[in-house]
């Protein structure tokens, strides 16, 4: 628990939240803002900014309460997203995975897909630094 | 499996990948067309278009794994992704978890928010359809 965080602060309760799950260490609730009707927060009651920071045994549920709650919700496309640091859109500094309805163009997340050309020698030498630090 | 499926094809080896992580539920290998140096897709091994395809235990490790891949590649700040839909930016028909390193404004996931105000009643009964449902 981070004493100023709000979303710790909902977990405890000290903030109201449309909850729609919760477990011993999940919890999940609507987003008053949506990008869509049905926009959800899946969160790891255990503190921390980043997925990185997170003990493996705080995220195994995250994506199957996800799933449920698509599922419950109805919506036939959506998108996850968990974002990290600020400059990738991360507004609140509790993990938090997004369950995001994509009803139609307008609505829901938009997507920029900058895609590059990748260079494999270089994607050689990532891949066996990865694998030698995972 | 499912023979058509590229995604079983790289699982079973039939088409070369950039392997950094397996076990017998998952595999991580990296994207070659990447938004950003370091991009890599996590799949569960069950075939399975969309997350409410794919039973729990094939999801619980998807998470973990990102986020281990994520620590190991150095990156900072990235968004998780996870599609489900054409119209939701889903390209192959088998799930697919996006670990994407936002190293500038230019590279990496775009994101566009288009935020809208709530409509508390709205919420209420979607809060209590869901908790009915989950």
């Amino acid at each position: 628990m981070a004493a100023s965080c709000v979303f710790c602060k909902i977990i405890k309760g000290d903030i109201p939240s449309m909850k729609v799950f919760e477990s011993d260490k999940t919890l999940a609730f609507l987003d008053i803002n949506p990008l869509a009707y049905g926009h959800t927060l899946v969160i790891p009651k255990h503190h921390g900014a980043k997925l990185t920071d997170i003990p493996d045994e705080h995220l195994t549920e995250l994506l199957p309460v996800a799933s449920r709650i698509a599922r419950a919700s109805g919506a036939e496309n959506f998108n996850i997203l968990q974002n990290n640091g600020r400059i990738a859109h991360q507004m609140v500094d509790h993990v938090h995975v997004h369950m995001i309805p994509k009803p139609n163009e307008q609505e829901g997340l938009g997507i920029n897909w900058p895609q590059q050309q990748g260079d494999k020698d270089r994607l050689q030498k990532l891949m066996e630094e990865i694998k030698s630090k995972i």
